[in-house]
């Protein structure tokens, strides 16, 4: 990665930043939707987007009909979060009850992708692979109603826990069980359907 | 819910948009971590956090020695978004490919919650059922490292994509298989375990 920045880096439990990049396209690329941040009006928002890593930079895509997406092509800034919960932390106190989890944040700016199919394909192959191919490529028309954003993977941090229950002496004489939970996201079988 | 303000109409799909509060509640309820988004020196965030609601607040904690959740228990604005994602939408155009899902924003300002143990037993309770009982309580010198913030349900939206894919005159001649995904989050048998 880049120099760490200043605000990128963990002040909160720095232990658990982790600075290598091959984990950072590991978590975006183990994610399918990313919570993008930015500011409208004064007032932030953060809103769920599909989108796929494609080298060192997180492609996503929205409608032009979007005032936010039109917000995000203007470079407007913004903040994308992809976090995906491993587990839950049972310890013998409330205190240190946690997750496990991996939280990727990347701070910057978005640029609008001109050539719009690799990376629509991108997308749609980090989250069905294979599909691309059996599937009608979008139209002329669709291409123009489509902005396809991309955001370098310049300015980020990671944080990883994926530890065990801590104890201290203030826990003497309580013993619940503890461990953790693994919590994990599951593809289920394909139900054939069309919308009639 | 209260009159639907302008920041939280939904624009982009507007047959997705619910207004009924009991669904927002069963979303919240069915979701362990949010995204917060707020602003921080010009910049947008959007950092994780798990949560629990408590009628119609949005429960969460962090620690006082946060910038950002000092900046939270300030009353800076932020928005809190819950998405669910329930299911990869297969159509028979990259166009139409989408997603199930439930989406859940709430904007607004937190408090700062002064009754810390309910609270924290409501987020306890919410994350690990029947926990709380069995866990040495928080004492008072980690409570005073304790932030709880609550954020109220008042304005708010809420989005859910639950159909099958839509195909259109352009798809003719296109016939891969098409229909839904399903994606579920689940909890593993728990692994008993604590930290040497």
């Amino acid at each position: 990665m880049g120099a760490p920045v200043e605000r990128t880096r963990v002040r909160r439990l720095p232990d658990k930043q982790v600075r290598d990049r091959a984990a950072l396209h590991g978590v975006l690329d183990a994610g399918l939707v990313a919570h993008v941040a930015f500011v409208h009006d004064g007032h932030p928002f953060a809103i769920p987007v599909a989108y796929a890593r494609d080298a060192d930079t997180v492609l996503f895509h929205g409608s032009t009909g979007s005032r936010l997406f039109r917000l995000l092509a203007e470079g407007a800034p913004c903040c994308l979060s992809v976090t995906l919960l491993d587990g839950l932390i049972l310890a013998r106190s409330a205190f240190e009850a946690s997750m496990r989890y991996r939280s990727a944040m990347v701070l910057g700016a978005c640029s609008v992708v001109e050539d719009q199919v690799p990376a629509l394909r991108t997308i749609s192959e980090h989250l069905t692979p294979g599909r691309w191919e059996q599937i009608r490529p979008p139209s002329r028309k669709e291409l123009a109603a489509t902005l396809v954003l991309a955001l370098p993977l310049e300015e980020w941090s990671l944080k990883v826990s994926d530890g065990w229950p801590e104890t201290s002496d203030e826990d003497a004489g309580w013993s619940p069980p503890t461990g953790v939970i693994p919590i994990r996201t599951v593809r289920d079988e394909f139900i054939e359907g069309e919308s009639s």
